[in-house]
């Protein structure tokens, strides 16, 4: 039973290591970027939120102690720079939108837990942490090849996270029996707003913008 | 009287994080930000240098072992959201300016001490963390806003806190006894500054601009 | 004899941070930047790259330790600052790019090998470590000037980079007794590949480039 979580959370952390590699491969060809530019962007979008989060943690860096992040972040980014018509397919850049949703959610509620444990200024600077970590790769992609950053897309894209990191901190903070549960939740509603986002073009409501 | 000092920093300390966290509700205002990115743009500026100081010195987060500045900055930059014309009135920019460079002055001056204190590359690197943990977090607005960061401004901004900085260091290293007053001097000295930018316009000398 | 080697180091050392420093005077000239921020991207330039390095590997800065790096690039950028013209001398800047083309090999060989004795994630890792010390400065430089940066150009910069740490990283790996010569020839492969982008105009083949 155990030992299926553990094989789904790898599966689903490769998968999603994967598709943000990939979601750099697209954003790149605007720029003609070269392979190598392009595998650099790949492993900036995958590991460079929770890099920035490990250093103002101040623990050990998970991609040298996991190595297997950089390795799918390089195989994924190869591999798309020599496919990127398949990226460009309807349907596997839906695909990929979706893996890149359910990735998005579970890094971003995991990273929240890994600041919860370690004490770090409870309640609000682990939603901090789930934040940085979830979009921190992207915005990073986004300033390194100069296009306005996700933080300033209508797109709901960061606003999710935040929204599930809130509600999962909210429930270690009031009721923490209760974190699995939330942790779960959590992560399902933002891959739900995701959803709407990629499939309904729900954007933010106009209340919510900056006039 | 030590209690009177204690709780007037804290003051300007709390008056100054919502400075800088109103002044990226204003930048974020030409991109028609939404909510949360104002919040986050308003975080990010409000603890963005203190945070690289932190990483660099190898210290813990100030941020996580004290998280008011965290909720001062997400309150501030969401009553700004909220009352854009109110920040835009003629004497509350101005009124935001002065605090801005009030504690500008204050965490820069600060920032160099902390450093002195943990003995981190004598006599220079201290002045290096004033500058950073003064102006790191506007630079990372704008360049996350995508508008030419204020290192490439003709306003007087990140000079006066250079000049503050080095002063203070300086009698740091050749006559420690007078540090205190020092601290005074170069806070006062970029405040001075900074009003002269804002009030009349003082720009970068000539000779200092590269042709 | 060891003490000749130690001195050679130490100078490529100082005047491959100058080096870097001045290519931050030209292209802060595009801005005209003011004396201040041409220090400031002098000093970013010469030491982001390793900045990034120390806090993902977690260990003390290298310039609070060793103060010169940070007073090398202070006065070489304020000297630049002043002779432009100087440096503008089609002559001088070719000598610059070669300088800067031996501390680039250099630094990001001895980054390899820093990340490799602290053992930290073996052997992939060390190469993502000597990429970034190499070309990270250069990045952070054009991020905040504004200019597209270096990883979107098609001139050969950090390609070379990162072939010379794959080949020294694959010899430490497998045959770390010839990691003296395997060091050796990746720094002159790396200058070898720079002075063929300089002099020739060796580009990024069309097949590396992304469609």
């Amino acid at each position: 039973m155990y030992a299926n979580t553990d094989s789904l959370i790898d599966l689903i952390t490769i998968l999603g290591i994967s598709a943000f590699a990939l979601s750099a491969v697209l954003a790149a060809r605007e720029k003609k970027a070269d392979l190598f530019t392009v595998i650099v962007l790949g492993i900036i979008t995958a590991v460079g939120g929770g890099t920035v989060r490990d250093c103002i943690l101040g623990v050990p860096m998970f991609w040298a102690e996991h190595t297997y992040f950089i390795w799918v972040a390089i195989i994924s980014s190869t591999f798309g720079f020599f496919c990127v018509p398949l990226l460009e397919k309807r349907i596997v850049n839906k695909a990929n939108l979706y893996i890149d949703s359910i990735a998005l959610a579970m890094f971003s509620i995991q990273a929240t837990d890994k600041a919860w444990v370690l004490d770090f200024g409870l309640p609000i600077s682990p939603i901090l942490m789930g934040i940085i970590t979830g979009v921190g790769g992207g915005v990073m992609r986004d300033v390194l090849i100069q296009r306005p950053s996700l933080l300033l897309n209508k797109e709901l894209y960061a606003t999710p996270v935040a929204i599930g990191c809130v509600i999962h901190a909210s429930v270690l903070y009031l009721a923490p029996e209760f974190s699995d549960v939330s942790a779960l939740v959590a992560i399902g509603l933002i891959i739900y707003l995701r959803h709407l986002s990629i499939s309904r073009q729900l954007q933010v409501p106009a209340w919510a913008v900056l006039k």
